[in-house]
């Protein structure tokens, strides 16, 4: 694999990073917040996704002492500086939706030629 | 998910989309130079991942009427776009992959603590 994407893949592999990085590029949020905000996962997929953005340094996990225990999750300084590139990503979604959803259909198959319409 | 991330994540998620798209960058190569070139890599796999860039636009196919046929791939004008942003997203992983590593050691596990040491 060439060098530097296996990296790039890694954070982007575990499908939901994205998502959590996004949410928190926002501000700091409680579990329960990031498990409503995110939508669509499971509890048990958001905990790993959480625990391996933390174990890459990229978020940061506060627990505080309280009844229920509080849990906050917020982005570090290194965690801050990946939002660049991604949000760099996003906009180029954004930008070029409608020509990846028009090369798509231009190659979903050709309407049935001229010829086959006049022959039925 | 958050509007935005699944297009994002279908670019990426073919684990190979992006080492391709990275090789293109440095210009246009026939079937056989992106197979050798991307490494590790199945013909099936590839061929997959040629189409899925083809179909989205990001890449084009020619074919020269030769034989045996060659065919090259090069970046589309849409693709050339792409290269902007995930070139930034390297650069990232380039500039802060000692950072990445030094946050997954430390979580690894403590060293073992100096009682233990001494008692040994």
């Amino acid at each position: 694999m060439i060098r530097g994407t296996k990296t790039v893949l890694d954070l982007m592999a575990a499908k939901w990073s994205v998502d959590v990085l996004y949410l928190l590029a926002n501000g700091t949020r409680r579990y329960s917040e990031v498990f409503y905000e995110v939508g669509e996962i499971s509890k048990k997929t958001l905990t790993q996704t959480l625990r391996s953005l933390e174990r890459d340094g990229i978020i940061a996990r506060r627990v505080y002492a309280e009844v229920p225990a509080r849990v906050e999750y917020s982005l570090t300084p290194l965690g801050w500086s990946l939002t660049t590139p991604l949000m760099a990503m996003f906009e180029w979604t954004e930008e070029h939706a409608e020509d990846l959803e028009m090369a798509r259909l231009l190659h979903e198959g050709e309407p049935p030629a001229p010829r086959q319409l006049a022959a039925a």
